[in-house]
């Protein structure tokens, strides 16, 4: 069908795969650039994903007993170097309030970067006793980071996250908390954005700055590159030490009590936009589809078309479909192209033809297959093939990331998959700093993880040939 | 019931009402201070408080068509002063980024104190053709006024609202939305949290900084102070003027829009506790309320007392009520003072002699009755005596703010008035600022609206004497 020409055309992915990105934020009207490089507006079809994306995860959470809390968003310059790897970590992209109404104030104020600090001063004052633990809290807000590069999802001066903190009383109990919530991401990730993921440890390089371990769910884009989508980490006692966090445990003894923190944020839209995304725009799960199902009636103005169509569409609405109907009159071809850019899972068709027939026609966003569907089955059929296309887009995206793993036994080896295929490249590792920037400099790869599901893929490392530790994976990230 | 010493007293309200309320806050455990002025850290209960009016304000926005959204929290400070009575009245209080990572930036950026001028730059660059309107947009997120005096929930350098921001084809249309929005706050107010409000226009001295119109809705304290709970402001084509938003409307004339916003913050918790707070501390709406009822076992270690509580528990659940059970080894007096102290509406209690007689007592916490409830009957008795707390505590306010409304004909007798009563005092008023300067310097009373319920008490201007345009309602207010 001929695309009407207000529908303006995006760049093709294999022209320009930056750029295609670019025009699917914008013209799929997910995002818009402020004043400010790097902070970005969420229109309402883009921020509708991400509260879709929050009502998941914040169900999961309070089903595991997490609470939302709400700290501020300014913290003193003093509290943030507190702990000393963690203020090294994120001082240098710190944006610093120094004035409040006319006075300059006496101390800086740093925009959250990130809120660690916050709750730890918090728990000081409300942490006594083994009774007040665990401390489950989850906050969502924004965050400031003072990038120099920005790109809207992907790397933004301001993104909105959710960001857990917990305190345990004891080591094991807080370990077990980490990879709990690093499965949850792995959850969100696998059964409702349809992007399969590898689990697995961060280098010590890469971990997040103060933590003892960071978790990672990494995840595989259409350009090959990866995606870091969700990071849990375990802090141990080394943040409390430094708050001067103790509680009484039941032995009458004063301890240190364990933390951890985990955070998703906004750059998963970047990573659903990456995964699933075609040449005609953005292609949705259909599991967080602000609009699951858009019902487009054809010939409009022939009698009984546009009632029948409204009764499609509540219909629909009555079985719990998220379903919306354009009867405005713009062209078919302009809606059809419309509703492609913006990746809306199932277009429904309705002419006097099918209503004739007594059937519509359902149209897959993720592989344009049309399907007749009789009227008197819609309530059963539509929900069935939503759930094909979030499994059809889970297999696509599983095959792509199974297709590009490749298994290397030398830098050289893993430099020329690299730059010949792109994705994952898997090797031993001897767990050496030096050989993890060996790989960044020669093959322009950082490690991504040492994956859960371990294999011995040779006795000696890749890069320097010492006895081997772990198999790594390396890739090149966004 | 003697108290357990663990639950600390609170001050008597009638002795020092503000140490009431601020001991409220703290030992119901709804905040926490930061180390930042005026920077509130809103705990587990407080927040859970705040999601449920979220959930309850953000179906009503959506049903009436809001979209959400999410602007940067930064505003250039060029991009500020686009509108000059706005820049005006809030410039004094913003807080300003100087820094952002290690250099100094070229601009002064202002933590958002209202986002007003962040909507009308995004709206300047999408909105072309009548088609695109109206633009029904909302936001979820903290704001930062740099405030001398502060207070938990009433008075925050940074608290959480929402801001509804519309922008519409002609003027009536958005005046439409002003009073509509007001009217949702309203419905919030009364249905939801219990408290009885006048709804009413702001003068031109207390109308929002740019606005043309502030329509206003004003509840009455338990110390018959007013607390403006949320206002909803006309803005004309005022901003669109000045950010150069124009449509090309249906007759192809190019016409600039008609905008409204609307906000509604934390602060009203602040009002939730001033309304039905007691000695005992806080005393909460079912409607609102994070747990609406408190199952206590007593004499717990009693063979089946525990299983039969729980039962209970399971079987409230189950019915959809917001239930906790407290079968900690924490004593009896101590859990019933925490649960007053949080203001827990009903408390079941469930001892061995209950269960004999099949029953459970059911503790009112607005008025302290005992109402013994049939276990064959929980599922429509709790219900019900929920809906009785509700209607109670909103009678009790309805009698407070009606019992407190003085009529005065002169700027002494109001004066007299609200010293010997406190509350609103309602006079005609000739609409010239030196009246109400006036009022403010003779009789320490600010204009709190001028109702949209008028009454003719007069023909002449309490203050002057002049020929009187409105009647107007005058109190000391938060």
């Amino acid at each position: 069908m001929a695309k009407d020409k207000r529908v303006e055309q995006i760049t093709d992915m294999e022209v320009d795969f930056a750029q295609w990105f670019t025009d699917v934020c914008t013209k799929a009207e997910l995002v818009d650039y402020s004043g400010i490089k790097g902070c970005f507006i969420l229109r309402p079809y883009g921020y509708a994903i991400w509260e879709n994306i929050q009502q998941i995860l914040d169900g999961m959470f309070k089903r595991d007993g997490h609470e939302n809390v709400s700290m501020p968003m300014l913290i003193p310059e003093s509290l943030l170097q507190k702990e000393k790897d963690h203020v090294e970590g994120f001082a240098p992209e710190c944006a610093w309030v120094t004035v409040g109404g006319s006075e300059e104030l006496p101390e800086r104020l740093c925009v959250r970067p990130t809120s660690e600090t916050l709750f730890c001063d918090h728990w000081s004052h409300v942490v006594h006793s083994w009774r007040d633990l665990p401390m489950l809290y989850n906050q969502w807000c924004s965050v400031l980071r003072w990038e120099k590069t920005t790109r809207p999802f992907l790397r933004g001066r301001e993104f909105l996250w959710q960001e857990g903190h917990t305190l345990h009383a004891t080591e094991e109990e807080a370990r077990k908390e980490t990879l709990q919530q690093l499965e949850v991401y792995a959850d969100l990730c696998e059964n409702f954005l349809a992007m399969p993921v590898i689990r697995g440890n961060k280098t010590d390089k890469e971990k997040f700055a103060g933590a003892v371990n960071t978790y990672t769910i990494e995840c595989m884009m259409h350009d090959h590159k990866a995606l870091q989508s969700g990071t849990s980490h375990f802090f141990g006692d080394g943040f409390a030490r430094q708050f001067d966090i103790t509680f009484t445990d039941k032995d009458n003894q004063q301890k240190y009590p364990f933390q951890t923190s985990w955070g998703l944020s906004t750059r998963i839209i970047g990573g659903i936009i990456m995964t699933h995304g075609d040449n005609s725009g953005l292609v949705l799960p259909p599991r967080i589809a602000p609009v699951q199902v858009i019902v487009v009636p054809v010939a409009m103005h022939k009698p009984g078309v546009l009632d029948k169509a409204r009764e499609l569409y509540e219909q629909l609405k009555a079985a719990g479909v998220r379903v919306k109907i354009d009867d405005s009159d713009n062209s078919l071809g302009w809606k059809c192209a419309q509703y492609e850019m913006k990746g809306v899972p199932l277009r429904v068709e309705l002419g006097p033809k099918d209503i004739e027939n007594g059937v519509c026609m359902a149209v897959r966003r993720d592989n344009g297959e049309k399907v007749p569907v009789a009227l008197s089955e819609l309530n059963e059929k539509i929900p069935a093939l939503l759930d094909a296309v979030q499994q059809g887009l889970f297999d696509k995206a599983k095959q792509n990331l199974d297709g590009h793993i490749f298994e290397a036994h030398s830098v050289e080896e893993a430099r020329d998959l690299q730059s010949a295929h792109g994705g994952f490249i898997k090797t031993m590792w001897c767990g050496d700093l030096a050989c993890e920037l060996q790989m960044k400099e020669q093959a322009g790869m950082s490690s991504r993880c040492i994956p859960f599901e371990q294999e011995h893929l040779d006795d000696v490392c890749a890069c320097c040939g010492k006895p081997a530790k772990h198999m790594i994976y390396w890739g090149v990230a966004y």
